[in-house]
């Protein structure tokens, strides 16, 4: 076997540190991830709205696929059959699948959780579903999924200390049926996902569960579902130091361009999200100075671009006043373009973050993106 | 003033003929544009879920665009003051629009046609709204169109013969209104519209009262409007010999891809039609087989290219299955491919038309692509 074709192991090198923020780079089959990493999200196997190669031009190094929906349409063999979910959709860079869990609980229908695993219907066509700790490994086996996530249950927020408890220990024992599930193979990693609520003992308990049984990676979950930035920051300073430090560190669902900024600050690496994508579907930009909403009427005679200095189209092409225009007329060019800019924006912010950490200057940069955010965005013509 | 910086002279060069069929060259202020082309259409200032860049990297050379919606959104004076139509929507090459009258008589409320003009109610917002020959010229020169469409009544089909003829003679007297109203600028030009229903006198009258106003460039109207191929090829041939040969020939309106060839036999140079684009948003896919719907559960797992040879990103980079997958999931993606593909579809067609008239085998090529649509798609897997 040539030096080429050696297999690439799956790995985390920790580049540097910067407080409790960390430089790395993850390194699976399909490529490198440089890390504090932001993960678009690929739900039915396409980022809405963009071309896999645009997603690319934006600096993305690693899409999110779910499991659940990919489960009941196409299905995941299927798209095995077909090659896997790069070759599918024309991604070859890294993708990290979810378990399927969290979808099964806020979209399916009638749920029923056991410890086997769960029954649902689907919310497309009503059938009937099973899901279990194997069947979600082996579904994101069969879509190729360079991280693949353990099933776990997603505590709903609020939940009584014992609720959490149970619900957390429940994900621990399918933690190690998803361990004892997955195939190992050169350049794919299995991730763990610590539960637990907003309580320190059990988030303890969790993390430690989860390095007991080893993991190639391990994601904070169960946050982001409504307790709010504060609550979120302070289990995040509650958990992450429980987590192995030689692996990455991946913060599910999170967030707003805040809340990734503070998530970092506390040694989170990896980021997934709809927000960017959503918001450029309802004309909500994401900029350096705040949120801009393209439907306001402000903007329809700006010749000016929505981002002085943005390297999209949206920005290098077009003023406010077409984006604005392609909003009101309800062309599909204008949620194009809008995602675009919203998710180069995104790995603006994580390259920004990245060379920050690099250089020792975190606390300046965090700072910086503070004052601008608050300035908000440039005053109106006229 | 140097060479560089002499104006363009708006022109039309025959650059050779096989038959009635003719290749030529169109020279406008924003670049040439070899004939037959097909003009993609651009509404509301953008080709429906195409960024410009992809509308130009199929190989169109010339857009067109809407009056009607252009007046009513953003306004004909807002994209003035924005630098024109061709910097609001980010495309450099030539731009022709239409006059408006057409869709006033297909979308808009409450028309009142009169001598003076036409008053309508507009579909958006219910505002009234005058168009009158001078207005329509004013509204295209304020677009920066490189080709303004006279304002016509586009007589319904059917119609009588004295309706017929009474449309056309106000057509007629708009036309020469148009004229008059037109300011002449290098690199810019007037066209006429013929109208007359499927009436071979009142074509001949309408083709010689334009010639003899004198435009640079004459359009068949009022055809595609139900009366069928058969019919319209016929009037066709009764018309195009009546149009000064010197001059583009714009068949507004047509078509499918058997229209479109049909038309280049019968001398027509220029052609716009929403059917590419709006297919694509409907899964139905032109290709030299014929039609695909890619809707249909044959294609769902099939690993093939939608069509063999296409250069385009939905048949370089998708199978067949996840075209359907996307299609099936409705997402934004489905639609940009399908329209992109139709759209390259399209300008493969008219370069394979002008390649032959350049040939002297358009024969041939007529006899091929007939034999090629009638084949249909290739058979389904398995
Ligand atoms: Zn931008
Ligand atoms: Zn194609």
């Amino acid at each position: 076997m040539s030096a080429a074709s050696q297999p690439v192991e799956f790995g985390f090198q920790l580049l540097g540190t910067d407080g409790a923020a960390r430089r790395g780079r993850v390194t699976t089959a399909h490529g490198t991830i440089e890390t504090p990493a932001f993960m678009p999200v690929g739900t039915a196997a396409t980022v809405k709205a963009m071309r896999p190669e645009s997603v690319a031009e934006t600096g993305a190094e690693i899409l999110l696929g779910n499991t659940y929906h990919l489960m009941l349409r196409p299905g995941a063999e299927r798209v095995a059959a077909l090659g896997g979910l790069h070759k599918f959709m024309n991604w070859p860079k890294p993708i990290l699948t979810d378990s399927g869990g969290f979808q099964v609980m806020s979209l399916a229908g009638l749920r029923k959780i056991e410890e086997k695993g769960v029954t649902f219907r689907s919310h497309i066509d009503g059938s009937v579903h099973f899901l279990s700790p194997e069947r979600s490994v082996e579904i994101q086996h069969l879509l190729d999924s360079n991280i693949t996530m353990v099933l776990d249950e997603c505590t709903p927020h609020p939940a009584t200390h014992e609720q959490a408890l149970s619900s957390m220990e429940l994900s621990m024992r399918w933690a190690q049926r998803s361990k004892d599930g997955f195939k190992k193979r050169p350049g794919y990693g299995l991730f763990g996902i610590v539960q637990g609520s907003v309580y320190p003992d059990l988030r303890k308990r969790s993390a430690e569960a989860l390095a007991s049984i080893g993991f190639d990676g391990y994601a904070v979950g169960g946050l982001a579902v409504g307790e709010g930035q504060e609550i979120m920051f302070r289990v995040l300073e509650e958990t992450v130091p429980h987590l192995p430090a030689d692996r990455p560190h991946y913060l599910m669902g999170v967030g707003k361009p805040a809340d990734i900024v503070g998530a970092v600050q506390r040694g989170i690496d990896m980021f997934d999200c709809v927000l960017p994508t959503r918001s450029g579907r309802t004309a909500q930009a994401f900029t350096a100075r705040g949120t801009v909403n393209l439907r306001n009427a402000r903007h329809q005679d700006d010749p000016r671009p929505l981002e002085e200095g943005c390297p999209c189209p949206a920005c290098t092409s077009c003023s406010r006043a077409y984006l604005h225009h392609l909003v009101r007329s309800e062309e599909i060019l204008g949620l194009m373009l809008l995602t675009w800019h919203n998710l180069a924006y995104y790995q603006r912010l994580m390259a920004g973050l990245r060379a920050a950490i690099e250089a020792g200057s975190l606390e300046d940069f965090v700072a910086g993106f503070h004052e601008t955010q608050a300035g908000g965005d440039i005053p109106a013509l006229g």
